[in-house]
């Protein structure tokens, strides 16, 4: 079939891209003398160049460009921080288990797995059957432990590998678990993300901000994820670097002083109800999906605008990348809206940035859990008569029954919200005493009707206080980069067209060198000018590599190609020398003095290869 | 005594530097809200734009100018790794547990604090029982386990808070350990440097290479050490950021190229000798101690200059920085040389860069346990003769009695040294057959002579192979930072002389922020000036902060000295600008067109503050 010829196709194209990307180690499977563990890579040599070039730009097109506080926290984090963000509880996948061997898979893979196969290899299977298994595959991610055991059951599926029958599904959590300290009395665990570490410190960068809203933190960092069987190669990893932005801003204002600087562009929008309705991508102006009330304000458009600029700079495929909206059962309750920026490559459609506005859970987990109010304030232009719930916790009362428990007693009262403060205040009333929950001791105290006076008083309120919003733009780099690797991936016929060679299209900007310096032939001369040349290139902070070897230029000029080098300068006189551009292979002939200037502007941007080739003249080898 | 007055002085300075560090977010306790983690610091803002300025420039001075070949490997290291490696086995503290808390201290260090205690306390303390105090702290690094617990009991020493018994000092491991994947079949840890993960990419990166020595391979990244009772604060964490060189070379040639370009360098250096005998370090050229045989080679010198450049461009004093040999007793029984730079701060000297020759012993290691050879060739100019253990296994008889293992075993019998190979050869012709351990498999297996000939052959040889020797310059980026802030670091009095102000005397290089912009007084033309400015600031890549409040342009000037911004912008027309330098206080006026360019030149390094005192007119407030 169609669907058939075109995944071998991708398959085959993703072969050569892997293979290319390995050879010349862009990637190379971690540990690999001692086998390996699935799920873990290193960035070879024009790899870590190519991330390095990245995260370069990220920190240029973000953090400096809107003066964000960019901070850097440690990866072991305390067990209690991720009790409050949730990631103890819930960043969990269902798991199985081979009853035999002990062997571990996703229960939701095992399903897709028979559902797409059986579709696949048997074309005339019922169109009843058919559709049920289309319908599996499509509320998948939705499925409860017990609905995904009954739906493995029923389809009587066993272990891939030995047939062997299979546990029930059960919750795996996916952080690794670690221990702090000598003592094994603190856990801890490497972060699954890094936006924890900006929100725990909310309070410090709220007032080294001069404490005003709208401000941004970012945060670029290793985070892990145990997955129980890693599949899709490079996409789907064990550890990865993520690049987090938490923009914090007033909830009842979320406009954006430079939305107009994106309010045009336009490019590839999949919202909520064209997906519902099974209509595709379509482009809109994201000025006109913000009036539409398609996305839900300025803030979130003005990200996913400068999100499109960023990965498009990198070179993106813009025709290969759409935003996509959250349907309302993947979006958690709290969210206000969601966007994941998606990457097409062989694999299909990859989140690899999401884009959520997620209210003020976060803060109010923290707070809630740590006693401390990561609130911000703002004066009111007049002051306003509001009737309040004040909470006077009677110090001596509780400092006399709780001693050095006092402090933390206290804090907790007075963070109450109202519901529980009435709820408190009535009990009592009633029974003049009352069991209390103490986060931050993580116990239950019992607090008499002389320890705490709650009532309601009208006052006058300069200042309005209040939990920011969080609008968190959150960058799987790692996966950005495989993506551009398959979207600047070609293949072209040698010049004798015996062999296909590989390029690399990349920008100057993502290339991991910039240029290559190839003296025609090995004689000292030419070699003396190759080194003139780079430490003139070195000078001016341009990557590059000198290749003496004997080897024909033709085959020096497709090594480099293939690592998607922009620039190639051969000497071939002691004057002037020739420059190469990869895509086109024009050239031009450059003055000796002259060329680390002139790939400097070209790598730069300050001019491009068309501007230059006006300038000099060409050459014809 | 002067002893306890300097040791105040000290504390003070170190309280001051403090303080300010962590008012104005350079550091930050993590997770301070939920009352933090011992040895664990969070990068606020300043902090974390100061550590990417010393990466960026470790990049630059390192990687690019060697063209070394930077790799970066996951931090989830799996135990076979870190076993052959050795910290598995060795990379442990000593510990003592009160035996009625469980509390866990580092038996050392409690006899540390004893003696100085004991010294400081006690001036007039028998000379004999001083002589003998002194000695303990002179050795504490060498006592074994035993002798540890023989003096905590012959000194009494007890728990420090509670005075409970303490119990014998035993081993604990540095290293976080956690589980890979779901089975908990797979121990690993975080990795405690990132050396492993270039050793075991040996083979990948010398055929990148070309196959060619000598060559460096760099990694930056974070590492992990599950430290018994973090003390030093900044200085000693559990997690911190490694910068790593792996540089490989015959061990028959260690001379370098660029040897000749440090040659002349001069600073502080303290020989092993120099230690023994009680003398103190002595300005030697670099040049000359590797002639006279202190520095064991060129390669080992040649790193040692380029670190005392690295290290005093970021801003460190080079009165307050010594190289210091390993003495016999601290040097690895493989090493052929170390090195350790030192810079003094508050805490005394502090080791910052290790520059150790490890010899062979890494990529031996990971051979033997492996079974990969990680060697390197090279053709001789003429063939040579030599005789040669031929190690011959035959497949056959070894699949017949191994199965699936009979690869492992073919390759570990291949992989055997001369020794093991004849001791095999000779047990096998004794008895028959031998016992032999394979470590791929991690069992032992018995062969039989008739699976395995030995012998010995001449043979004509046109390439050497061998290990290569490893210098390794490593580098702790936290505790550089640390001291980096501490020699920056200066008061004056503010200008009406009531309170004294705080400055970071940071190079351009290093600050966090380049530049500031203030319009004067609050007014649109100015503050239109302001944000024109900034643009072409942004424009230039220098990153800069408006600061458009009405505070006094004193305080604003205070504020950003504080946070070591070497040059500020004050706005005061609508033309031209005054520009200020941090150190000097001197001004001078600017054009507004001009300004952008001025400031990319001082903070680039092209022109200096002198140069354009000279070419602007000065400004006197």
């Amino acid at each position: 079939s169609d669907n058939m010829s075109e995944a071998l196709n991708r398959e085959a194209f993703r072969q050569a891209v892997v293979n290319t990307l390995e050879r010349r180690l862009f990637y190379i499977p971690s540990f690999k003398i001692y086998r390996g563990v699935a799920g873990l890579y290193d960035y070879g040599p024009p790899g870590c160049a190519v991330k390095s070039n990245v995260l370069a730009y990220w920190r240029q097109h973000f953090v400096l460009e809107e003066n964000m506080l960019e901070v850097d926290c440690p990866c072991v984090t305390p067990e209690v921080v991720l009790k409050a963000s949730g990631h103890v509880d819930k960043f969990t996948d269902l798991m199985v288990k081979d009853e035999k061997t002990g062997n571990c898979f996703r229960a939701d893979h095992l399903l897709k797995d028979f559902c797409k196969d059986k579709l696949e290899r048997e074309p005339n299977l019922d169109p009843k059957k058919q559709a049920e298994l289309r319908h599996v595959l499509a509320v998948l991610d939705d499925l409860s432990a017990e609905e995904l055991g009954a739906k493995l059951k029923e389809y009587a599926i066993t272990a891939p590998d030995t047939k062997n029958p299979l546990s029930d599904p059960y919750p795996f959590n996916l952080m690794f678990q670690t221990s702090i300290g000598p003592s094994g009395t603190l856990p801890g665990y490497m972060r699954p993300e890094t936006a924890q570490g900006i929100f725990v410190n909310f309070k410090d960068l709220y007032y080294y901000n001069g404490s005003k809203l709208p401000f941004a933190a970012a945060q670029i960092g290793q985070a892990f994820r145990n997955e129980i069987s890693p599949r899709q190669g490079l996409l789907r990893v064990r550890e990865f670097t993520l690049a987090e932005i938490e923009h914090f801003v007033d909830p009842e204002d979320k406009s954006h002083p430079k939305f107009t600087e994106v309010a045009n562009l336009e490019f590839l929008m999949f919202p909520r109800e064209d997906q519902v309705s099974g209509e595709s991508a379509r482009k809109i102006p994201i000025g006109q999906a913000v009036a539409q009330g398609i996305v839900n304000n300025e803030t979130l458009g003005y990200f996913i605008g400068r999100v499109y600029l960023f990965l498009t700079n990198l070179g993106i495929d813009r025709d290969r990348l759409r935003f996509r909206q959250h349907l309302a059962n993947e979006m958690a309750h709290y969210a206000a809206d969601c966007w994941d920026a998606e990457i097409e490559c062989s694999f299909g459609w990859i989140e690899c940035v999401g884009i959520a506005d997620r209210s003020a859970y976060d803060l109010r987990a923290h707070t809630d859990k740590s006693g401390v109010a990561l609130v911000a304030h703002e004066k009111l232009p007049e002051p306003i008569e509001v009737e309040k719930l004040v909470i006077a916790p009677v110090k001596k009362e509780l400092g006399l029954a709780f001693k050095g428990n006092q402090r933390m007693i206290v804090e907790a009262l007075e963070s109450m919200d109202e519901k529980e403060a009435l709820e408190l205040k009535a009990t009592l009333e009633s029974k003049g005493e009352a069991e209390f929950k103490v986060c931050t001791l993580d116990k239950v105290v019992t607090i008499k009707s002389n320890m705490v006076t709650i009532s309601k008083e009208t006052k006058k309120e300069h200042q309005k206080v209040f939990t920011p919003s969080v609008i968190e733009p959150s960058f799987g780099i790692g996966r950005i980069i495989y993506c551009l690797y398959e979207h600047s991936f070609y293949t072209r016929p040698s010049r004798d067209g015996d062999e296909q060679l590989n390029v690399f299209r990349f920008p100057p900007l993502v290339a991991p060198i910039k240029c290559t310096v190839f003296p025609l032939v090995q004689n000292q001369q030419y070699e003396d000018v190759a080194k003139q040349i780079a430490r003139s290139l070195t000078a001016a902070g341009i990557s590059h590599k000198i290749d003496i070897t004997g080897t024909s230029i033709g085959k020096r000029y497709a090594r480099t190609d293939e690592l998607g080098v922009p620039f190639a300068i051969t000497v071939d006189s002691t004057t002037s020398v020739t420059v190469r551009e990869r895509d086109s292979k024009q050239q031009i002939r450059v003055n000796v003095d002259e060329v680390a200037t002139v790939i400097k502007e070209v790598t730069e941007g300050l001019s491009t290869w068309g501007d230059v080739l006006w300038k000099y003249p060409t050459h014809t080898a």
